[in-house]
């Protein structure tokens, strides 16, 4: 039986020799933590290779992504589906190993990380989801929920503000299962973290005091690479249960390399062909590059007792069912990710509701109406907002907040932590059996902006609720008035964003985004009231292609008016006019113009028909966007300039969306 | 003479009074700190209300902005040049008070306040720029550069991320005139952050222990309403020197409200007509709204003291001058931003230098270049990186850490913050003297975003330097690798974005950002090397237009190729194909849109001419922005997904960015 420590090289030559092969990565960090991934992962991770996807599995996430050699060789040791040949291929086109660990790419990473400190808000995220899971669905007897989040993460992380927001919630929180791992090697990229010859360096933090001040449990120096005192270290963060743990490894930067280790030099680039060779005779590691010793791979296999472990959850799960059919049948369908059966006819019954209402309201008004009006069917929305509940009107009649006893809830007050919070929810959608959704105003996207591209990079299905879209929140002026905002979140690939422009587009708006499987959406609201617009049946069913015909001429139109939100009152009512002086005006609500985008070109020609080249669209918000849709016959009336403080009213009336203006700037292109 | 509590209730009314006028704002804060603001104003600030711009005054922040009418009744009861009309028409289109406290707008406010974090991280900026200032100027016996910098703060901006960010590396660059007042009254919109019932609440840090972990000196216990507990918290906290203080002063929000204090209704609505009469009943204060007794403004105004304090200090100055004349002029110069006389002779022969060289690099490498040839013109020049030294190529040979002995340097190392940063550049230029720049690899800018946007809604020069700006970084993969953000960069309003397509450029662009006196600069450069392009003069002088013709051909072009950065060389090379079979190509090189929309119409016709619709763009980025230059006859050349992890030639080839491609899509458009 290899010892703990060759199990423990293995990791670190694979990393060393696949940086090495694509010249290209970083070696260090995963010759560094070697040896306590080598101790968590064989004494403690439950999971099964064979069953990435399983349950009951623990988590686990590298935080400091760009380590990402020690995840691959932990998959590959461990016996998940990535064979020694995509090793070789790391950080080669069409391989599953690519520069940072990617969600979708190698079975078994369970994030994508790499943008520093989101990892360890995202295992925030899964602690969060895996409480509240536990409480919906765990019976007395019968324990189906139960698993931990274990992160490592590295000074970057923990320089980073989203640690603070993260690491804080979960203090408050108690997240008493979610175990980090700090790997405190005093290197960052320019450097020694602490300073060198008196002069201070740019982290002096004193990190354990600072998360005992977050409320966490601190175990505050441990050597890293001593198995049995990392060992002593899990068992005494597993045996805290009511507050988060945090174990400070001591680690040697590119441990095992006698020229490279303890220096920057390791951190991102290959150690070089001869540097590798003194590493072998270092480190004693007698083998060719990728070739891994039979018994070391013994030694790492845990497809065995990770059968038994999944084998012996299914048995438990089965004695569940068997005493909670419906319970066992709805926590198979939440983590699926399946919506329940009733929904399509529940939804649109709620749709025709709101369009027999014929409210005018603002649209965030609207949202929660709908949240109301969905929230019964689904239980697996997880909501929240960054301390603006009475502003975002996120809470809606079956709101319980997680941290009441019981952790059963389904409402997160996340604070004043836009990125924390968007990165958390990434982290409740990866755990499954969740909806999360999430606001601020729209503005405060901005503080949170990667962590929406990281959704829309992973695929997954998150609700980013947005109000106060425009000037239209008024007095509050130009910090908080969204211009270029919506424009920019379009912008993002894979993301789905709609600016729904009353009531009926609200709710339809909150129905594909929860209907959406391959990616986030961005939901966006007005602070300030808006009429209902009057729409047949077909135009109803229209709006989830993103865009539509709202009002129509006979024949071929003069001139169409493209409008979105708040401003398709504005479109509506200029198209009035128009009309009454004898021109035939089309006006086209495009409430997303992503899904809009994805519509075959039948669909979209017969919405803005190649022939009629005289367009105007109207939003107050950045104009860069839509000359993609007027063409260059067409004029944009939008807003390439800050707001200003005053009442909403005068805004509008200031920077020209007016409907007279509408009407100058269509008989402009006419 | 009226009493503190007297003096203080004077902000509490003004501020009620405004609120409740404009029916819009936030009383809580301004009714919750003015005890403590009364003492600091009254018996510390060195200020002058005649001359706000008054090199030697104290720095002031409200980090908590919403409390605006809290500065603004501290500057109109001084004897700033805000008459009481201002602030009736608190809120109001045109007036000096908007809603949140706006640079430039009010006399005597240092910094556009709001973003929750960011004025705590300007004032970090602003404390830096004074030791570094002090460091650069002062002389024995010769204290020119001597203030504080005093910033108030709410739980919101603890709560934010780059609160940890900027008061991390303040603790550890020991910013020992860093005064922080923390308006600690458990109060947050969503409600008590303590929790309530034995449910956690969103924010139970420990903060006085959060803040010795950062190496403060913390004061952790003070009554904020009793003046001489504040005073004496003052006193201790100006008697440390080698430590930023926080002073911990527990209030309560809206204080003196009868029926409101305590509670988050008063936090950001107004009290209505009835409470605001209550209070004045509970308070003692029998005069009507915006009736100020002239013995409550004579015990506020600060005119007197003020100008006293600014005579001592010419005086000094005028000594200061008589042993350094040069040292005294040239800090007149920096404090008033104006470039040295010798400044464009020798940044044009440094321009012709690089031109004459010719050499096929990396643009950051160029960016460093010109750092070195700029620099030792330059002062002013206050560089950094977060934590990215190496690859961002910002130092140059003149650099020197800011926290070397003497204080004197000229580079942060700003660590893992990419949002401190940008935050702390903005209070850099605002304190005056310096052009700060500060970098990170592209995408990062997504977590500073919302700084670069306050650098260009308060009009401050700033230099944004993000390297590795395309699918051109190569295995790093998807997450690090730009696709939407230069587009999204150029939609902030008033920032001017560079993407340069060589050395020659590149220096250029410098050029231009550091001459930019009303807005900031965003330069983005490329990792990989980009071949020298031919010039006449005519064309390098024309870069500063933004957009100019790069290659030309006899008579009407039959088709127009418009290019950036690294893509300017496919589009050169795509013409000499077609122009080979006989086509007529002009290619437009547009290192900037924004500085090229800026242009005259005459100017941007000359450069593409309306009669030449058939227009091709060519960018490794998202497309949407595009359109706008290229109409509807164009083709559009550019990516709207997301990039993969391989080496960047394999990419470039793999999503089309290849000669042929652009061939093929002029021809197209033929």
């Amino acid at each position: 039986m290899p010892s703990r420590r060759e199990l423990a090289n293995a990791i670190r030559v694979l990393s060393m020799d696949a940086v090495q092969k694509a010249n290209s990565g970083h070696p260090g960090a995963p010759m560094g933590m070697a040896d306590i991934a080598e101790v968590l992962w064989n004494d403690y991770m439950d999971h099964n290779p064979a069953n990435p996807k399983w349950p009951g599995r623990d988590r686990f996430v590298l935080s400091n992504g760009h380590g990402s050699m020690l995840v691959y060789s932990l998959l590959h040791l461990t016996g998940y589906d990535l064979p020694i040949e995509e090793l070789k291929n790391f950080r080669q086109l069409h391989s599953k190993t690519p520069g940072h660990p990617e969600y979708g790419y190698a079975p078994g990473v369970e994030t994508t990380t790499g943008p520093l400190g989101q990892g360890i808000t995202n295992a925030v995220g899964m602690a969060l989801a895996e409480r509240t899971l536990a409480g919906q669905f765990n019976r007395p007897g019968h324990t189906i929920v139960d698993n931990y989040t274990y992160v490592f993460l590295g000074d970057g992380c923990l320089m980073e503000g989203i640690s603070h927001e993260a690491c804080s919630l979960a203090g408050s929180m108690k997240l008493g299962k979610l175990i980090a791992f700090y790997d405190d090697n005093n290197i960052s990229i320019d450097g020694e973290v602490r300073g060198e010859h008196g002069v201070p360096g740019w982290f002096m933090d004193d990190t354990p005091k600072r998360f005992e001040a977050y409320g966490w449990h601190v175990i505050p120096v441990v050597d890293g690479h001593d198995a049995d005192a990392v060992k002593a270290a899990i068992e005494e963060a597993r045996s805290v249960t009511d507050k988060p743990s945090i174990i400070c490894c001591q680690t040697t930067i590119g441990w095992g390399s006698p020229n490279k280790q303890g220096k920057e030099d390791c951190h991102g680039a290959a150690l070089g062909e001869d540097e590798c060779a003194l590493v072998r005779v270092t480190i004693g590691w007698p083998h060719e590059a990728f070739e891994v010793p039979k018994e070391i791979y013994e030694g790492w296999d845990a497809n065995d007792s990770g059968a038994k472990k999944e084998a012996e959850w299914n048995e438990a799960f089965e004695k569940y069912r068997s005493e909670y059919p419906e319970l066992a049948a709805e926590f198979e369908r939440r983590v699926a990710g399946d919506l329940p059966n009733d929904w399509q006819e529940k939804a649109n019954a709620f749709i025709a509701e709101v369009n027999s209402k014929a409210e005018n309201i603002a649209s965030r008004k609207a949202s929660q109406n709908t949240l109301n009006g969905f929230g019964p069917v689904l239980p697996e929305l997880l909501g929240g907002s960054a301390d603006l509940a009475g502003s975002n009107l996120t809470i809606w009649s079956g709101c319980k907040d997680v941290n009441a006893p019981g952790h059963d809830g389904n409402y997160v007050y996340y604070g004043v932590r836009e990125f924390g919070m968007s990165a958390m929810m990434n982290g409740e959608a990866l755990y499954g059996g969740f909806i999360p959704y999430g606001a601020t105003f729209e503005m405060f996207s901005e503080y949170a902006r990667n962590a929406l591209r990281m959704a829309a990079l992973m695929k997954i299905r998150n609700i980013f609720v947005y109000t106060h879209d425009s000037i239209g929140l008024g007095e509050d002026g130009p910090t908080h008035q969204p211009v270029e905002q919506t424009a920019t979140l379009r912008m993002i690939p894979n993301m789905a964003v709609w600016r729904p422009c009353d009531a009926v587009e609200s709710a339809v708006s909150w129905k594909s985004a929860i209907e959406r499987v391959d990616g986030p959406s961005t939901l966006i609201f007005s602070r300030q009231g808006l009429p209902h617009i009057e729409r047949s049946q077909d135009q109803i069913d229209a709006i989830t292609r993103g865009g539509y015909v709202l009002r129509d001429c006979d024949g071929q139109a003069d001139a169409i008016i493209i409008a979105t939100g708040s401003e398709v009152d504005l479109a509506v009512k200029a198209a009035e006019q128009l009309t009454a002086k004898g021109k035939k005006i089309r006006v086209v609500s495009m409430p997303s113009t992503n899904v809009f985008d994805a519509q075959d070109q039948s669909y979209r020609d017969s919405v803005l028909p190649p022939a009629v080249t005289q367009r105007v669209s109207v939003e107050a918000g950045c104009t860069d966007g839509w000359w993609k849709y007027v063409g260059s016959n067409g004029k944009v009336v939008g807003l390439d300039h800050f707001g200003e403080s005053a009442p909403a009213g005068e805004l509008f009336k200031e920077f020209g969306f007016t409907v007279d203006n509408v009407v100058a700037n269509v008989e402009a292109v006419l």
